[in-house]
């Protein structure tokens, strides 16, 4: 569906992984723009069919520019997708996620499980609600339940990546089984999947699809991917096969391979 | 003639492509150098063979940079190639893109149809000339007309990249038919030819043929790298081949393999 | 030993090389963290096994970054390394390695011979010591010598890269003679091999093995990665290898594979 429709996916990222999420998003049939200079990211996200917002490398201009077009995109519709690099890590990570999450309708917030987790406890306190914080750290009943809370209390599709992922809309909750290891030795597949969410969120509204075809693309390609260069191979052979099988992968791959069960 | 001369090309570029854009310089036997700051980019541009400015990802502190680079290589006599990037899509680019004409004389602006468009209707403008608004958006001849007309403006070469490229420098026009589709799912490809013509402009003062060679080298190793990698495979495999094809092509090769022709 | 701990490397760098710089420390099994914004690098680095600070693309901002940074870092022991990328070339490069050097305590020192020889001349001139200038350019000899004074002055490990490294703390001086010079038409294999000089670095005291083994470390997997893609191959295959070699590289392989001596 990404392919037929060609969404433009504006991303404010870091510039660590930015060449693989443009890479990334033409390969699966979208055309990626990056812009940040703030007087321009509103100008720019207007044309687009999805705004990703990546903290990886921040700072105090690329900020003010994430939540300018933040602000637009959502005056304008056009849904914003939130990849929380690092949040918990700093007070500057996890102070501009806060005012991201208060000044900005997202989505979809995609993290990995210590992200979410530094989500959900300021989350609890700035919006006055019950705290999740006392639920144990025990598994996948709790991410589970991290992922519906926050999805409930933010009004966006929460995605908690990691060996197995969780997707919840704050009703339905999802769970992937796709993925390897290995993805995890590849800078930026986190953010690659984020960009992929984005390529699916400017072609459906259903957001809690967009997140979990998103995140099962990367997987499935990421499992594809390690099958054909074998395990005898490092991650440079790795990285360029993923790219491959992003760009090769049919939806009859992923109703095929994706491994997907709701609670 | 680049590998004999080794040209060190001072790029201030964006950060989605730039490390592409360094390697297909130091694949043709160029030495790339980036640097962005405005206290540096004078001393920089003097100790190189060529200058390449980039909008990609412009902001208010490097569009000064870009600036002092090109009045400085102006100075100098070192050629200066410019990349409009979004020139049209937004304020900001179209702009700067405009400042960069009015101030910087360039030897080479090459960008794709709707920049060129972009700039063709802004310098009819704001250089009181005649507008080329009104030729119909029909095909090559279009196309043809208005690099010559641009280049006859702007008193410098103008390529126009596409399906089929074109060349002006507005008394001689060149056309090339080599490339694949398949150059235009990596990112940076344009970029990447930008950088190749900022090599070969750092070895001969003949900028048509600069403007030419640097486009045909970059499209004639895309349809070699396809070529290699088969119809079954992905982007990550053919962006490696390309970065191969850049390093092999013999003189020989693009003799052999370029199409060319004049108008 | 680098798998066993994960050193959390926090690397302040250019955006020319930065994603590689990120992956190849995954690859050896640390970990990257990318930060530098000056509200926040002090909180990282606070958490980070060592500090990589390479100012390939340094502007205003971020050199106030890497000096707060770097301060943190030798409050708390945490290594610093310094790539002067371009040190020689601008004011710009050579003033602010003076001013970092001048304010921050290294635990080792990269450069290729002309970064470190211009270092060796401010050095003598700022620090009021001897002057090694007039030392003849003249091989090996020279730069074993310049290294050993400059390990001196400094009290780090001085080591310069070239087609022999050659490694220095003051007392001992070490000599290695893998790589191959395909790895000079790769762009950021020395940013590459500073990068793992930090992940060593964060698993031992010992920086004078940090440097060695960091630098044999990228000569050997250049070695075995050509090997591997032959000669007829380009860049583009080369540099996939690499990343590949790093990955699978065993204590074993360099081992045998290793090519030092000791003066």
């Amino acid at each position: 569906m990404v392919k037929a429709k060609n969404p433009l996916v504006h991303q404010i990222t870091n510039y660590v992984t930015v060449n693989d999420c443009a890479n990334i998003v033409l390969a699966l049939g979208g055309s990626p723009v990056m812009a940040d200079d703030e007087s321009e990211v509103e100008e720019m996200v207007s044309i687009a069919s999805a705004l990703v917002i990546n903290i990886g490398t921040l700072n105090a201009r690329t900020i003010k520019s994430m939540l300018a077009a933040g602000k637009k995109a959502n005056q304008l519709g056009i849904p914003v997708i939130l990849d929380p690099v690092g949040a918990g890590a700093t007070a500057l990570r996890t102070g501009t996620t806060e005012k991201i999450l208060a000044e900005i309708q997202l989505s979809v917030l995609r993290g990995n499980r210590s992200e979410i987790k530094t989500i959900a406890g300021f989350a609890t306190k700035t919006r006055g609600v019950d705290s999740v914080d006392d639920i144990p750290d025990a598994g996948i009943g709790e991410g589970a339940e991290i992922a519906g809370v926050l999805a409930d209390k933010l009004h966006c599709v929460v995605a908690i990546t990691g060996k197995q992922d969780i997707i919840s809309d704050g009703v339905r909750t999802g769970f992937i089984d796709n993925g390897h290891q290995i993805l995890s030795k590849v800078t930026g597949t986190g953010c690659m999947a984020t960009a992929l969410i984005g390529c699916y969120a400017g072609v459906t509204d259903d957001h809690f699809l967009s997140a979990t075809v998103g995140i099962m693309t990367m997987g499935l390609a990421g499992e594809k991917a390690w099958a054909e260069v074998g395990s005898s191979a490092g991650i440079g052979s790795f990285k360029v096969a993923l790219f491959d099988w992003i760009f090769k992968m049919t939806p009859e791959d992923l109703a095929q391979g994706g491994k997907f069960h709701e609670a």
